[in-house]
């Protein structure tokens, strides 16, 4: 099954957005082993519109569009599809009916004039409904079964429609036992590409039939296994087969898979030792508490915590002695250990973690460059601290000290303190 | 001038790599004021790169591709083009030369067998030097002026090719005085796109020949005003009269330009103002700290702050009494005003900022639904507090309850701290 598919507006032709919905939908479709075989962006222009559709649904007879849905003047989408089906716009009373209490509802105020655009769709077209957003989906077919699916060009609307009611109605109707495309993602921390590469080897190089791919990232380094040449059972066992001979040999450092993060994982594990954490942040500024706090219910777990940016805030709030900031500076492993110490008796959790750090760009002196962070784990009364260089700019050095102290706790909990790979004791 | 641009590769349409290079060609050439009409992606196989090249030259005369110029055996790009102009490929000494000399410079290994592909091309091209890689870049054209641009993939030396040999060609061949396409973007926060709308009336179709764009997102609410159909002065005059008629009618909502970050303009007019700033978050779990420490140089404005996620750190670390907690709940106006005060007392700052709220997706009543968050600001022990009802998921909540609150610091040094739009008091 071939699918092409059209992004549609002014946005991303002039380059003003990055297009990123293609790139899902392509990988999304290719674990169905459907291939995209062309992707085309037009303007919010009629003809243009018309014209890119048109020749892609003669090339294949299956379309995705996004884009162009939103109740502003300049989405055009439906009545150039409508179009090419030779269908007229008609005003859909449900959709009507949905977007004027989803207005009341969310805003208190009834709905814009301008906003019932959204409630037209082309004669005989499916609804998708968007449980994400205001703009539903369009799915539109002709009697010889040539489609158009028109989802929303808002990547977090898309790509909900695109798993609620978009996929399996293309399941449907992908034959059984072909080719299919399947990555699978290790995802590492602590450990940089090149360090893992010595430790791989030959296996760097791709694994019985599959390809790796090394994609660095400010979480980690993620290894992609990419199949491409076997039916899904095949794939399936080769995919699990080499993952296991990767773990074989890094699996210390690997702390999850695919879209797993690294936060969320700390987090279960902590609510299955009914283990609460505290956090003090001094050049992080929050970010660690972000991360804890991204997850629903976080409350079990997370109490609280110091936001110590300034040095009397350390001394005041955590505890941390005058004398360990004059004599070893706010950039220490005793100051990170007062931090999280002191933080963990302040809120009397199971953890405390502490982070002080140069992120730069400037501070840094030939003996604490910018990017060095300290991080302390107190887990119990038990304190271990570890010292990392870490590279980047200032938002990534941030980024980077967060996850690393989120897998600090992650080691801590395995009874495996041990500085190496990123993470350096003094 | 029109253009089209085909970017070609298997990893694109495979969804493995975003496609960066087509929005940074569509923003460099709109400034010269040529038009990307269309842009198609395809893979590394030769016919589809063939049939989309061959239909942009017929439509546009005038075509860029990004990828496929590599050593390795998917990189078709050139043979097919090669066809199209019905030319025969041919080795260029010169570009042997050079390849071989780099191999033994960089790698000191002379060059393997299969980067020879590098140096075939199309008879009578134009080479275009790549002093970012190793793959040249490659100018076909044929007697009725109708041009082939081949950049390499790689965004880096796309770009530095682009930059250094393909605009300088191009640039040329634009008439002077010519159309240009420019934007200027105002952006806005604390109201909906459509209460925009509304404010803006006819003027919100388009102001004075110039096309304007709603893009919202979760700082707000951007305005784009983009020109297209005329010279560079005249270009200019008309931004600058438009951005005059948009301000008049909702400058009250406009924080900034461009680029410009939220955070960044609060923490520097703090700067100028010497005050200082402490925070307490309960359901941004450190976000706004996070922004407000995003910038080099926040310690002279930035002092630290609570996450009070727990209530017991709300009532212990910040002062609010336990009863407020069990009469209004923790996500209320006296929760709010007390966690703002508490702060600003605690760290003795000039402001203290308390955000309460329903991140969601559980948690909401009829009363307070998900996304009810509760702002409050004491400035120099004024306080002003307001209620937004936020829409999103958990992530988009969060996010934009910490624009809001930047937004408050920004109308609370304005004097102005009334609700409407986005925040509404009780």
């Amino acid at each position: 099954m071939n699918i092409e598919i059209v992004t549609i507006g002014d946005e991303l032709l002039l380059g003003f957005t990055i297009d990123t919905n293609a790139a899902h939908l392509a990988r999304e479709l290719a674990a169905l082993g459907i291939r995209i075989v062309r992707r085309a962006t037009v303007g919010d222009e009629p003809d243009g519109i018309t014209t890119a559709i048109r020749e892609a649904l003669e090339r294949t007879g299956a379309v995705i569009t996004t884009g162009g849905l939103g109740p502003t003047a300049d989405d055009r989408t439906k009545p150039a599809i409508a179009e090419i089906f030779g269908k007229a716009m008609v005003l859909d009373p449900d959709i009507l009916a949905a977007l004027e209490q989803r207005w009341l509802k969310r805003f208190g105020v009834s709905m814009p004039e301008s906003n019932k655009q959204q409630a037209m769709v082309p004669e005989g077209a499916t609804i998708l409904t968007n449980r994400h957003g205001s703009a539903p989906g369009i799915w539109l077919e002709d009697a010889q079964h040539r489609w158009v699916a028109m989802l929303p060009g808002v990547p977090r609307e898309m790509r909900g429609m695109l798993a609620d009611t978009l996929m399996p109605r293309i399941r449907d109707r992908v034959p059984a036992g072909g080719v299919v495309v399947r990555s699978r993602t290790l995802r590492t921390c602590s450990i940089s590409e090149s360090a893992i590469a010595d430790r791989l080897g030959e296996l760097g190089r791709g694994v019985d039939g599959l390809s790796l791919a090394f994609l660095p990232g400010v979480d980690g380094v993620d290894l992609r296994l990419t199949s491409n040449a076997y039916a899904a059972a095949e794939t399936e066992r080769r995919l699990n087969a080499a993952a296991e001979q990767l773990t074989e040999k890094i699996g210390r450092y690997v702390y999850g898979e695919g879209q797993d993060d690294l936060a969320e994982l700390v987090m279960l594990e902590c609510a299955t030792r009914s283990a609460t954490v505290s956090v003090a942040e001094s050049c992080t500024g929050g970010m660690l508490g972000v991360r804890l706090t991204a997850m629903p219910g976080a409350s079990r777990v997370f109490q609280g915590g110091v936001l110590a940016y300034a040095n009397d805030v350390k001394t005041r709030e955590l505890g941390v002695e005058t004398a360990s900031l004059v004599e070893h500076g706010a950039v220490s492993e005793t100051v990170a250990r007062a931090m999280a110490s002191g933080v963990r008796r302040k809120f009397a959790t199971t953890i405390g973690v502490g982070i002080t750090g140069i992120a730069g760009p400037d501070g840094g002196t030939p003996e604490k460059p910018v990017g060095t962070v300290w991080i302390a784990i107190d887990l119990d009364g038990a304190v271990h601290a570890v010292r990392a260089v870490i590279p980047g700019d200032r938002a990534e050095i941030r980024q980077r000290a967060a996850q690393l102290a989120l897998d600090r706790v992650r080691r801590a909990f395995q009874g495996d303190a041990a500085s190496e790979g990123w993470t350096v004791k003094a």
